[in-house]
């Protein structure tokens, strides 16, 4: 069949608005016709070409919501006209992540994802009799799009889907990180570095969690408005200070925050968050992704006095049986979503969208098909 | 009073075996006949002169077991005759560490204990009429010694000093970091870098704990018998293998082990022991104490992919509520002391303990007075 599609067809330029062809699904695999999809900076990492695994030509997009339009062999826990939500940290069950019960990293279509292909090994997308490659197991920036079983959550179809397409990635990142990951407890201390769509769900997290204390950390002053909006206690912009910000941050609290989250995906943002985190049993919970071939540093002496150094895919939330309850969550009101989205666009202005993120002007852009 | 002891005078200079003077302990501090005491390698880095905090004149020492002479002003918890070991890491159980239930940091006497004196400031020891300096709180080194009342554990009369005395630090820390830090389960995976007294009781600890799996790495395969006899299933030596230590316990584990315990000081193995992490889960504690300025460093995508790094300082145990328990363990045989104990000396022979240590040949030589 035929599909409206935003392609990348190289690295470093802006999208395509195509019309791709896009096999049937095949064993174990869904067709989804994507409705809203929104866009992050993994996106524009891997458009960028410094994302060592970024593949070209490819169908970009991993924040979206659907509707099922027809299923593969094999094929029971979806069926036409189910609203869905496409996964890119799959949840198989039955793989050794799955079955531990201490992870969401499913392996189930791990390597193949990686690579852009579907489990089989080849790709649902061609221009003009040419393969165009999937991309983290989503590619919702298709208007129809493949995608595995394993890597959809069915979801209330009451749902706006608008909104809960944020639910794809950066909402339930942040929010499952505090959640999950770091499991702020009442009272608790919190500091969040970055304030985009990540941070801000920190915020919201930890505001459920009943945290005391959050102090919301950006470079752009222009974000505070919004994170004290939703919950943030303390705003502090390091530009402000002339002692390195984790100083500012430890001399705030008396010993540090009790959980620090980086959202942002900077190296030395991730040594802070770190070292800013409560001497005994801080930990901090690194969520950003970082450019390829950058590592971490500190002093093991931060570990040694009892820091914790950790990190979170995808909020450490199991796709299929935790995020149809977020959908929920989101319904009554205990996540809101409508705050992150300050514009949408359709599918034909996507690179604007992309401008948008790179201006630092939009929290999310939600494309509409 | 006089007292023998062996004073570090000089960074880099032998010990020298002197007649000191000790006043007597003054509000809130205790007067400890030490009767014997082990060495380890903080020791060594101290007066090796690479400490940064290491101060000169000083009583080294910190791995002891005595008996109280004489109790200073306002002392409650211990009297004359009690047995006691004495604590690097103090509790004084009203601190906001101490009251956190979440750490074994007291911050009691931290500040002038890290400066080498009493917390009123002031040093106890003295040569000449010169000051010398105490060390971490102990400076087991002298036949009398004077420590805060908040940093000695009275232990049972009844155990034997030369085996306990090594529960002063390193068996403790060994033991403590699977039992309280990483909190290994039964059938978990472990990997022990470095068979040094804290490795050998990591394993100890392991198997104390039922872990499945014990893999323990060394470059020096002489270490491998007693790691084996203490309950390590595997031992591996890294200059056997061409790949990356990390990568060969990936390659042995399928993903890597549920805990690693890095028993050197060396970032480079604390970087090979967090990535040779279980991913999803795996965790990895740095025990050793590493060089002034050294760093570690990893890519941040071994953190987001589920591992988690910290560290532990006395194996997390809070010295004088359990560390009594730890005697009465070891005087039933559930930790076995005597197997570290490779050495005695007489005081008078001490330095020769330090070239047994940085020869390798020992893993514990005990002093006795």
């Amino acid at each position: 069949m035929k599909s409206r599609a935003a392609v990348a067809f190289e690295a470093g330029k802006p999208l395509q608005i195509v019309e791709i062809d896009v096999e049937p699904p095949r064993k174990g695999e869904v067709l989804v016709k994507i409705t809203h999809t929104a866009l992050c900076h993994t996106d524009a990492f891997t458009l960028s070409g410094d994302d060592p695994e970024g593949v070209f030509p490819a169908v970009l997009g991993h924040e979206g919501a659907g509707i099922v339009v027809e299923v593969g062999e094999g094929v029971t826990s979806v069926k036409p006209g189910d609203h869905v939500i496409p996964l890119y940290t799959a949840e198989c069950g039955e793989c050794l992540f799955c079955k531990s019960g201490k992870t969401n990293l499913c392996v189930a279509v791990r390597a193949t994802q990686g690579k852009g292909v579907m489990p089989d090994g080849t790709t649902r997308f061609s221009y003009n009799g040419e393969p165009i490659y999937h991309y983290m197991g989503c590619s919702t920036f298709s208007e129809y799009t493949v995608v595995a079983e394993v890597s959809l959550a069915k979801v209330n179809p009451e749902a706006n889907p608008e909104h809960v397409c944020l639910l794809g990635c950066g909402v339930t990142t942040g929010i499952g990180a505090v959640r999950n990951t770091a499991k702020v407890a009442e009272g608790d201390s919190v500091a969040v570095f970055g304030l985009g769509a990540i941070g801000l769900a920190v915020i919201q997290g930890a505001v459920q969690a009943k945290a005391g204390r959050i102090i919301a950390i950006d470079t752009n002053a222009e974000k505070f408005e919004l994170a004290r909006q939703m919950g943030a206690t303390d705003c502090v912009n390091p530009k402000d200070h002339e002692t390195p910000i984790q100083e500012v941050i430890v001399e705030m609290t008396g010993w540090g925050v009790d959980h620090s989250f980086e959202c942002i995906g900077n190296v030395n943002v991730m040594r802070a968050a770190l070292e800013c985190a409560h001497r005994g049993w801080g930990q901090s919970v690194i969520i950003g992704v970082a450019g390829a071939g950058k590592e971490i540093s500190t002093r093991p002496f931060q570990l040694v006095t009892g820091r914790k150094w950790m990190g979170t895919a995808f909020g450490g939330v199991k796709g299929r049986t935790q995020l149809p309850g977020m959908v929920e969550d989101a319904m009554r009101g205990d996540i809101q979503l409508a705050p992150f989205v300050t514009h949408t666009l359709p599918l034909e202005r996507i690179n604007e969208a992309f401008e948008l993120m790179h201006a630092g002007e939009s929290i999310r852009t939600v494309i509409h098909y």
